[in-house]
């Protein structure tokens, strides 16, 4: 036996994090897949929660070995997905969980193919979406504009995912994320398959 | 919205009834798949519990409407896959079950792809699924043989279907299948994706 993977993607302001943070009593042993940077912690940043912290020398390293599912250089900084923490959950038998986009979900399904199980979870309109952006004033105008023009993009791939949570009513929302994740834990790649397969015609 | 369906195989042995029994108040509402046959109710069969029971005229007349899935004549009489009760009851938001084989499973993915999900269920060893045979002594050896080396070729197609259960331990294995259940619930068509998508962003 060995781990599986659960994509989470969908606009900033659809509550992904709100909730796996009510699901996780209820979804067993996972690992939460974080960014990898080499920027400097941020006051009250702590390393293995926020972000995984890393120099330099050691991110270029690793891009080297082929050990990043994805990766991008943002003011003389990186920031990326790295596998080698994934890979060890994974050997661990954990669910990995990540949140990431559309384009980072088509790199993972390349890379991870039989094991994946993704799920878009989305505000249940742009007007609401806009709202909630507004609403949490985290953001200044240009920064809630380019979120809802990229939100309008992500969402034309919708099609691409397992499943489609609409999160417009919480307990039903978190519910559904439950039964998807319990589920996304069985999956089994096509190595332990055929290995299974072996065995039970043989004993 | 619409429902979905959810498609189990496996051999004759694997416990596919009693697992679907005991998951039943916890899975919701379902509608499940049963055969249409030309042939007469034996003592003690419940038309729409044991099967369809319906004319030779009727059956022909439904397979040059393209309503059956997969027919088969055996020994001058029909038995099929009725289409008409599945769209019925995907209509009404069900989950549709279909206990079908490898090739029913093949038919039902071509005919209704994006809202299926499938799992396979078997004992947890070739040896185990004889011994459960032998046990409950249903069969002659004639026909054990024939379940056995039907299963032998069965399994080879387990890399099409969504999951694999292992049914050795019927708790575990029960609440497997609710998960599984619950979350082939939530499959969306194309079509019901691409309309929810024109109303996000128009709304």
């Amino acid at each position: 036996m060995s781990g599986a993977i659960l994509i989470l993607s969908g606009p900033s302001g659809a509550g992904k994090s709100t909730l796996i943070h009510k699901a996780e009593p209820l979804i067993g042993d996972y690992y939460f897949s974080i960014s990898t940077t080499t920027r400097k912690p941020r006051e009250g940043e702590i390393e293995g929660v926020d972000y995984h912290f890393v120099t330099k020398e050691y991110f270029e390293q690793e891009i080297k070995e082929g050990e990043f599912l994805e990766y991008a250089k943002v003011h003389d900084n990186y920031y990326g997905t790295s596998l080698r923490p994934v890979k060890r959950a994974l050997a661990e038998d954990k669910l990995v969980l990540f949140d990431i986009d559309v384009q980072g979900h088509r790199l993972a399904k390349e890379r991870f193919g039989d094991i994946i199980t993704s799920v878009f979870i989305t505000p249940p309109s742009y007007s609401e979406l806009k709202r909630r952006l507004l609403d949490r004033s985290l953001d200044n105008d240009e920064v809630i504009q380019k979120r809802l023009d990229n939100a309008l993009k992500e969402i034309e791939a919708i099609s691409e995912y397992d499943f489609v949570i609409i999160n417009d009513d919480l307990d039903r929302a978190t519910k559904e994320f439950v039964y998807i994740a319990n589920s996304a834990r069985l999956k089994l790649s096509k190595e332990e398959l055929s290995e299974f397969v072996n065995r039970w015609r043989s004993s």
